[in-house]
């Protein structure tokens, strides 16, 4: 875990079969899992232990909680003889899964230097072990329920490999010594095309996933175990259901994000400053936090700067703006004469312009994703055909996190994993450049609540309208 | 201001404009005003100081934020040598209104004894006798602008009449002598009908107000004063439109609204001791409060009973119940096997079951509105056709508060006024026994945060598909 | 209660009984308790209400909780037959004490729109007439011990009249109307004297009350009785003992209280900004509230001015300066080269300077205090022999508020009164011009947290050594 | 780092010089850094990094910040050419002082991962390796400055190798996993003596240091380095003087410390729920966290337990009580009918008893300081002579903490050590049972707020009178 890892060497390690939809379970599983340990690669022990604000969780944290999420949903249940490694971590690792018991305090996660990384490492080998014990041999096991688990709780590894590295960076961030994670080299940017509109006709549409949610117990039936090795690229999570119609005006959505150099624009106009571009709650939380550019910039004599996953870099007006809240998306919005689309209209768009097929993480070639080793936004290149919608950042939507309609939450402790966050949040779509590739998928649903920035979240305008 | 007022004299004041919709503007004007004084008959002048909490205000701040704002928004721009009375109310009564200059902090409106009940009722009758003026001779005045900001006053108007009693309420609530706002003398409570189901097939629909808003002084023109008669029965808010079409699956609504005898139900079954009923923010007020009832609710040695504006009283199983968050309605649907509808759902029930000529507060004879002088909800009575649909209690709904497709806030102060609350409230829909009879129609758009239960707002469920 | 009252009116209501030690008990009682209507003249019924911070109290409840003591600590107990006029009462108007049950929360006091002010004032009669009931005629009563705890009883009135005087006054400041409680017309400040020294050598003393204390129940008995007439003149708190002995070294005291006009160089010098000057509980302080001169204090165009109970004045810099907190008496002191005294040295010098027998307010003819009608502090008087120890403003000490040794706090309620709060707080010493005459002397030990500034506190000076 | 520690060894490291005050300087300077590594043995990397509480820092934080204060006193004014190893660290090690610049924020110590541990280490190297350069050396340089600085450091490193155990030891009990610091092996406990009194009678006293402080660079002349060797046995810091007289009523002292068994009859008794025993602040305190026991108790199906540095341990009732708040250490002795003596009590009780020679840690053979291994106080042996006043546990006072007669602060950054602090906080007396045996003596002033419960703090019971 010290020495630094090339790209090359990520690519390798992963084996090629994070893009194989015909990856065996097993070879899936070890594949995730050490990518996880892969990115913690430039850390060192003291890094893993701090929780730099209540929103995120140490390193540490991160590394043990996947790990007992596998333990508790496949290994007790379903290994015979099965014996948790340390009977505590029930409680320590437990996140949020009142189904599961009681959990140690959020907000004190950072407060626990023992288990050690060491101990953390040896629980997860230790449950390595068993989880290939129990998909070397499935038996008589159901196995349509096991490997549905199974995919719940890698998709749940990938989520949290992006938690940790937004949460490496906070903490970061707030190190007058500006740390760096990897050192950033990409090419010097270049000139990116002007912003147009794709415009789309009213209309009923489909949206949501057609997939019968692999994510419901009491939906895994052993038939879905025939065509395991495709279980991967059919996974959806229970909130992407049921496909339903909605009825969508008329609208256009820009062909690319907004980039740094836009929002300086905004910035240099007052933009932080002019109450009636601003949500009633954005604009308190604007007075009350000072905010007057994203997180993580910083006025120097020199210039407008930010902290990386490189370290303190200039701001390059090509990139993508990231790290702004809900509300200066909107605010920006309204400052640009657009608004946010809605999570409808952007589902349509890419639906209609990366093609069902080509709208998963897998298939964007030219997408910005973790695997990419950037760990941060990039401009959009000349030939690019993605337009930006997977990978980079992820993209704010007008849409308030609610249940589609028909929806019902799974049964058992994962009918906590998505339903009851339905309040208070709000939709982002696409991806970003922290999330890895096999994760993301057009009828994707993030959430986070609207004042947050930490997250990889910027801007795409949508206006009414079809336009010319 | 002493003396009580039985129902009859408060109908006679009301001169029975308040349900004529061919009033002249200025008996509209004068009728409204003078039922927000007559609503303050039974206080003295210490009940009109008191902030109980930060989202209440003191009565006397009611009084005087709805004469700012007809001196604000229609005496200082269009009756020319208008001079406002006291120079520092401009700052002292403006509530949230960026545009309109500096607010005095809200969280301090309760430190304020100056000025005196006196001096505002006294500001009332200035700002009154030259809105008389204003309003009896238009002459060369923008006669359609004019009326249009005079609907939005009496609509203001309106609401913080709703908004003075349940602040009023609230007051009294924390006070262990108990005050009494008025008596309640209401015939002892009958047996109700079981809760039935309307079915709804799955459909495209339109919903939102077909009225070119009235609100939006660019969309105001002298035509509209024309017909001048009709400006209030043609009123709404600019958030309730653009009328534009929605896809709603199958779906049924309930007969009527939730009992107290069935939240009792709820509660002795621990419904709010089981986590798997209640939202993730839910379970978190629910823990950190020790809400164990609605709000008033008290347990007491004979059973429990409930503060309400004609004092402690015994909770009555049959009629409504009411105080409850979203929270606690989403999870009592929940624990009910059903779920709350969304605000298509509901204004499309209202349309069919009430006919659209129906759906307004004013045709709605056995609602339970503010002039029927109970302030509180009533059961349904056996012979009632409305549903209580109208009035009784504000419904949640699943919905969060958005804009509609095409939307745009008005420009001037107005936009101000609803569009940039749409971001972390719910909305809510029907009216309550605290409302004014005039002041709703189906289209009518409420909104609150999901914690709060100050407001008279209880519970109506809806399940998935027609039933049967 | 609504006609202003000139000085004159006010002492002749008080029939000259406050300065007699030769009156009655009876009419000591009704002098004093009516003082406490006659400081309401200038209130409307809207200033009783509210409670401007959670130290200050609504004028309303300093009139109840005032009758309470003398209901619960002479009535209940030794009048046969008395009833309490409502039983909430109790709880309601109790302030701290423990021993006599639940209190209502501190700082929800201005929540309480009823009792009304008139029902409180019918409240103080009620308690009045039988008190004097219980004083016409002692009968076989403890005479003893209804005496001393009548003494308590007014004392604890006059501080009450203190409190809401400065409760007032606070009340009014943040109100941007700035009500005036009664216009000041004093004659302009003179020219005052430099400020000079007073010292004293070192010596073991003597200090705190010679007075058996008949605070305590246990203490009293009827032979103090027998000279009743001297009751008030003998009296003291039982934090003012035991006298004991205090090693003092060489001291010197200043001839008078600092002014404004040397509290503005101390702010010219950037005494606020220099953080070598303040403790650093205090420049913690500064920091958070951003402190930067006086309470009440604020700078207009045309200079410093200062909210006063006689409305909104310019700076007078002979005026000694009021509002401070300790932290800001501390630093000036510092910044003077010199420090706060002591509460030994202060009583030391105030025994030697004014005399044991001149040392009381009522002997201090030229001294400020509340019956004098400035409710603010006087420069010093060119002929002025009191040196301001007395009146005007309380003075800081360094002394953290302690139990003198041998000291014993009194058995029962009382116990609570004085003992209970001897930590985390600061001695003040001397009176203020918010201070009943009859009510101070050198003795008196006034306490409060240091940070706290709407009392009328202010700095008097003093230095190692007896100088020259 | 990670070999256990006899401690044999580490009196062996120590080189006896610690209770030699012939020690050279440099091998003193030597031997206190070591001490401060030796402590550090037990933990891994990731105990350096918390911050359990804003009191409290990360042991990391404790090991730069003595570094930096030797750093910036001493080597940057007094080694020519010498330069910081990394500039940060100016403003991230300086705790509070304002004289010495920007501090970073003192609650968010434990955000920062980095530093790590080893950069920490290579830190203290660096500067120790130039502290030999400037002692091995001083040439021309101002010795008495230097030694005094150099006491001053050294004094210093030993209050944060104690602020270091109990700051990891109340990390370590917010930790469910129960680390242990050092495994505790002491003999089992005896029975102890009955408590008895030590009288004194009325007299006045000279307490304080007689040592001219060497803490103040003014005071500091050659003349002292002329006799360094014997700069230990003579140090004292500034807040100890000056040597004054004190009048001092008869009182008696406790023979020894109060036990867990005591404490344990007064919490049976119902102390923690008698409001009649606490001081206001004392009993809102116990409301508002909920005390029911000392802090890191808690009570199991087997008893009470208490959280150690050994891990957790049943409550051996003849222990010394341990970590109570003043705010207990007032309500038991009040429970107990006694008081706590006030600091010259204390002083001079110890001064009689032990002798003024004796009164020092270092000749204190048989009193429980961190030296002795067991980071626990300890019951008192048969044949103990010292009576418990050193080590064991700090002693609370009556004492509010401020200047002695005639105090002032030294000039320059010093000035901030102890002065500014005299305001809110009680006086400790004695050293603890992990405080170093040479950091100690009778006129030790150490003082923390009366709520504080983290640092070992216990109960010693005064009353006034000799007795019997």
């Amino acid at each position: 875990m010290t020495s630094p890892t090339s790209r090359s060497a990520i690519i390798e390690a992963d084996g090629g079969c994070l893009n194989s939809p015909a990856s065996r379970p097993l070879q899936r599983y070890q594949s995730i899992r050490s990518w996880t340990e892969t990115l913690c690669d430039p850390l060192i022990a003291e890094d893993y232990v701090v929780q730099s604000m209540p929103d995120a969780s140490p390193a540490k944290w991160h590394l043990a909680h996947t790990t007992w999420f596998f333990e508790t949903l496949l290994l007790v249940p379903h290994l015979p003889g099965y014996r948790p490694l340390e009977s505590q971590y029930k409680v320590l690792f437990n996140s949020y899964y009142n189904t599961l018991g009681e959990q140690f305090t959020r907000s004190q996660r950072g407060l626990l230097s023992r288990p050690s990384v060491a101990e953390v490492i040896d629980y997860r080998h230790h449950v390595d072990q068993h989880m290939q014990a129990l998909l070397a041999d499935l038996g008589e096991s159901p196995q349509g329920e096991i490997l549905a688990l199974l995919e719940v709780g890698l998709n749940h590894e990938q989520q949290h490999q992006e938690l940790m590295l937004t949460d490496l960076k906070h903490m970061f961030s707030l190190n007058p010594l500006h740390p760096v994670y990897r050192p950033y080299s990409a090419a010097p940017s270049e000139a990116i095309a002007e912003l147009a509109w794709h415009g789309f006709e009213e209309n009923l549409h489909w949206i949501g996933t057609p997939v019968e949610s692999s994510f419901d117990d009491s939906n895994a039936d052993d038939s879905i175990a025939a065509d395991s090795n495709a279980a991967d690229s059919n996974f959806a999570y229970d909130n992407e259901g049921p496909r339903h119609r909605v009825f969508v005006e008329a609208f256009r959505i820009a062909s690319r994000l907004i980039t740094n150099g836009e929002y300086l624009e905004f910035m240099a106009d007052d933009g932080y400053g002019r109450h009636e571009l601003w949500l009633s709650d954005g604009w308190a939380t604007v007075q009350e936090h000072g905010w007057r550019a994203p997180l993580y910039w910083r006025q120097e004599e020199d210039g407008w700067k930010s902290h990386t996953l490189g370290g303190l870099r200039p701001i390059h007006p090509e990139e993508p703006v990231c790290h702004v809240s809900l509300y200066e998306a909107d605010a920006f919005a309204r400052w640009k004469g657009a608004r946010l689309p809605s999570e409808a209209e952007w589902e349509v768009a890419v639906a209609q312009l990366l093609g069902p097929g080509a709208a998963v993480g897998e298939t964007a070639d030219d997408a910005n994703f973790v695997e990419d080793g950037f760990y941060h936004p990039r401009p959009l290149a000349a030939e690019a055909t993605h337009g930006q919608f997977l990978g980079d950042v992820w993209e704010w939507t007008a849409s308030a996190y609610s249940s589609y309609p028909g929806y019902r939450p799974p049964a058992g402790p994962l009918g906590e994993y998505n339903s009851k966050f339905m309040n208070n949040q709000t939709i982002l779509r696409g991806g970003s450049c922290a999330t890895p590739r096999s994760h993301i998928r057009s009828t994707y649903r993030n959430f986070f609540p609207p004042h947050i920035r930490w997250q990889f979240s910027g801007i795409r305008l949508a206006q009414d309208g079809m336009g010319r």
